[in-house]
């Protein structure tokens, strides 16, 4: 059975050590979160991760979900024992405005622990994830009444919430949807159509599910300016919050998918089904983009979850599976083999994956930081500069943490030769299940056009420019320190390779689109390697500092150590980023569509 | 539902004009391959592969093979009709000796079908595949009475052979195995002990199953020099031919397992089992690795063909699917949108996959000529040649191939955005039968092992000197003519940079066997990519003269399109596993196992 036991050392020593959390006292919220309370919550959400979520994820893939023939879906055996547990805990709300009754906790805990529970149940956690994202939206555009008749219902995980988009014919161009929203005399909407891929559409978990759904009001405009926003509860709710009637939603079918077994993917048929307008008509896509945006950090840390996840038991097997001897002579005499931790190409396998978590888990908590900046700050520049980074590193994340993490997971999977592939062992469902993580919430691909062709030139390029001043000062300012030198020179040179792409995009994709179409994917990931890069070197510092300090621990050592490795063995990727984006679309663009 | 077209025309290109196979019809076998008997051939096993085993591939994976309570094994619906009709069409012993019924035609050919079959159907392809590499070993090693009872039944597909090496502790490290073998008084032995990961182990398409098992005779020496090869077969043989008693060998269960579901993978249990020696005794390593080297081609091809099937698969749908607008304004003004495949990202994908599957095809050709002169030639500097070739190339192709060929499979799902993780539309199956290859026969970080620790070094280096001398003998002859300048020069540029990771490997991994270690795989993939390169250069030299001579036709200029995209956008990866692999063990190596 594949263990997993969540990184709570690591994401302390980011938390107080690397970003200083401390210094964010003056924020709303974060004066709750001390270091004593966070410690407690990172303990807790361990716990719940360790031994409640991740004892069901093998068997909730097995299992699966279940239609049955009246509409009802149900979720695989413990779910929602597990979730009445999670609700129950608090969990949901954590950082949810306390009016709501949440605990408006900084985002950033509510992110560390969003990685333990992806990494240790990710079909499990999307009915909670799902349900974090519609209260967001509801949050920042639903009409008061709205608010009050659903949002405390999902802080505090009694209802359920799911987002509605895609349709048989549209998933990128929404423009292209069809589902039809008619005016009734009362205010209300009548809404009829099919939605595809709808995850946590329909189950057994709670009394309500509370659909947010895009649909196209009757006589608006063609293409995404005639698409407005609508919240459909699966049961209509009484003045009173009482549950009345069923409303006219119901799951057609499930899909049979490669993965996230335990999560209902629905296609689901609204028949005249009463919903009501969230935000302005024709105006639906701002709603969905805060659900969005949210939701596409979270699917970042479904990237890395599993990448986590499945490294420690990679890790657990090479301590353990006797095979071979060390190149270099018995490591263990005694034993008929060596352990295979033995071997360097193993070793390699395992320090890339390492070299990219904790880096990774950097940018969350950097990103996540970010977000509670923009969100709860009261001065406009501080708020100005921290959307400016959600906005840049969101695609960036979303892209370059789930392309990673789903590799990671399949190296890891290695690790384990023939075991691998074998069903038991586990490690071929996180393969499986962390492959979706770079197709919704917008594929990849729309991730890296998202960077290149609104982020990068927004506001003319203050975002990227911002970056690329901080990772320059902090180049500068420890560049000379000897103990920094193996970090800053590498992230120095990749930094140049990212700011020669970043011209080149400046200097050819205006005149010509396809030059950025064609770099969009590459640039994506030169971005997250320098950016990883430029985390490692901050806590490479930190870490070097704290040894100065106190004197070394091993926990510090190995993290300069796989800092290292990351700075000789991966970041040299940016040249071969480089010089595919700067080869240009004509060849990409020369061939016919028949000639494929 | 998925489709495949046999890539009959590529392949024709290659035999006719790339390499120029009727040059070689001084060899035993060739002549009678000529090309109107080629075309015929790879024309039916087109329609073999399109009309027959294809339309069985799905639904194998739906229906998978069931072990019933006897022991016995149900492959899935239409398996056991198709197998009869490869075998009847003399598809198995297409290039096996005439003297055993084969038809003694080109391995080469052999390959091409190859394709086609792993393409179609790979779970299928993998019966009749095992059968080949058994038959292989027993025309080598075996004794006349063992060849005389095996393998003209094995040729023509009336039995069918597997490999039984693995157990539950030793895969990789085969020193370890402990399955027993006691000799009888008659000569023949009694095997026992337990296997694991035993494909087409057992299963109803044949009244027979040649086993070849790998075992310790009572009283050998401990370790790889005490391991013997054994014939066991299912049902033993009477003198006569006719099938008598069943032999002491069971199948005690079959595998879940991430994929190849239509494949029956067996715990094959020998509880006393009458075998006969193969070979000689404790040298049963030496039959075993004609049995490899003939698997590790064939799981080669099997990247290939998986990466093959799925480009098709993409293609078709990025010209079917409409989604968004291309970037320079609309394509197909008269639709809701543009078909996706107008888009950069998307085009890039598609060439990345087509460039590489070409690339390899040819190398799978080039390296299948080279076989069939290191066994049928008579020129014995011919043969050592080409031996020398096979020996460096097999790691090669066994790990570059099936790496990429199931990055391909992931990259040509993503194509399909979410409909790509939907089991319906055939992707996810691609991506989990495709995942194996990188696994079986030798894990590829043992391949990259095999490359650097055995190939490379060998008699001095003489193989990889050569195959250096020969590329930059192309790049010599070619390097000044205009229009094979965008192929050569980036061509010399990575061959310089196998040439100093070369050179790097001969001053730093004898002192440091480490070294090589963790340069391995990286070294692989150098390897990979330069010789793609050279597959590239020698195409586009063929599709120039040719286009000089009568024209160009689409065939021909896509080829050139393709081959530019390759050096443009591919090869430049040579550049970053060239400062991987310099910069060395040390980091690698520094963490203790309890650190990871």
């Amino acid at each position: 059975m594949p263990i997993y036991k969540a990184p709570v050392e690591d994401m302390s020593f980011l938390l107080n050590d690397v970003f200083q959390i401390d210094r964010y006292d003056n924020l709303p919220g974060f004066s709750d979160a001390s270091a004593d309370v966070r410690e407690a919550i990172l303990s807790e959400a361990a716990k719940l991760a360790e031994e409640v979520l991740q004892p069901l994820n093998r068997a909730g893939d097995i299992e699966g979900c279940t239609r049955h023939d009246d509409g009802s879906v149900a979720t695989p055996k413990g779910f929602k024992e597990a979730f009445r547990q999670v609700a129950e805990g608090g969990w949901l709300g954590l950082s949810s405005p306390t009016e709501y009754g949440g605990q408006g906790l900084p985002v950033t805990l509510m992110q560390a622990v969003t990685e333990f529970q992806s990494a240790a149940n990710m079909a499990f956690s999307m009915y909670g994830g799902l349900t974090m994202g519609a209260t967001a939206a509801l949050i920042v555009h639903g009409k008061p009444d709205q608010k009050k008749m659903f949002v405390p219902k999902m802080v505090a995980g009694e209802w359920t919430g799911t987002m509605n988009l895609t349709e048989p014919q549209c998933g990128t161009d929404l423009g292209l949807l069809r589902t039809k929203a008619t005016k009734q005399a009362d205010g209300s909407y009548k809404i009829s159509g099919t939605k595809i891929f709808i995850s946590s559409g329909e189950h057994d978990l709670t009394d309500n599910i509370i659909h947010l759904v895009l649909a196209r009001i009757e006589g608006a405009p063609s293409g995404i300016k005639g698409v407005s926003l609508f919240v459909v509860p699966k049961v209509l709710v009484n003045a009173d919050g009482s549950l009345g009637e069923r409303n006219g939603v119901t799951c057609g079918s499930i899909e049979h998918k490669m993965g996230i077994h335990g999560n209902s993917t629905c296609v689901m048929n609204f028949d005249n089904a009463t919903g009501w307008l969230i935000g302005e008509e024709n105006r639906g896509m701002q709603g969905m983009f805060v659900m969005m945006n949210e939701a596409r950090l979270g699917v970042a840390v479904q990237g890395l979850g599993q990448s986590e996840v499945a490294y420690q038991n990679a890790v657990a097997y090479a301590r353990d599976r006797l095979q071979g001897r060390s190149l270099t002579g018995p490591k263990a005499p005694d034993k008929p083999a060596d352990p295979i931790i033995v071997h360097p190409d193993i070793r390699r396998t395992l320090l890339t994956i390492r070299a990219f978590n904790e880096a990774a888990r950097a940018m969350v908590i950097w990103t996540a930081l970010k977000s509670d900046v923009a969100h709860r700050s009261s001065d406009p520049k501080d708020r100005e500069a921290a959307d400016d980074h959600m906005g840049l590193m969101t695609p960036v994340m979303k892209g370059f943490l789930t392309d990673t993490g789903f590799a990671n997971a399949v190296q890891a999977q290695q690790v384990y030769g023939g075991h691998g592939y074998i069903a038991e062992q586990g490690m071929e469902q996180f393969v499986r299940d962390s492959r979706i993580a770079m197709i919704y919430e917008g594929a990849n691909g729309i991730q890296a056009l998202d960077l290149v062709g609104r982020k990068l030139p927004r506001d003319g390029g203050r975002a990227v420019m911002s970056f690329f001043s901080e990772v320059m000062a902090f180049a500068k300012d420890h560049g000379a320190e000897e103990a920094m030198k193996p970090y800053v020179g590498p992230l120095s040179t990749a930094l140049g390779h990212l700011q020669q792409a970043t011209t080149w995009l400046m200097q050819n994709a205006l005149a010509k689109p396809d030059n950025a179409g064609a770099a969009a994917t590459d640039y994506l990931h030169l971005f997250g390697f320098v950016t990883l890069g430029y985390m490692w070197a901050r806590m490479a510092k930190v870490a070097l500092d704290k040894i100065a300090g106190n004197g070394a621990t091993p926990y510090l050592t190995t993290k300069l150590v796989t800092g290292r490795f990351f700075m000789e063995r991966m970041l040299p990727e940016t040249h071969v980023r480089l010089a595919r984006i700067q080869s240009g679309c004509a060849t990409t663009m020369e061939l016919a569509a028949e000639a494929f």
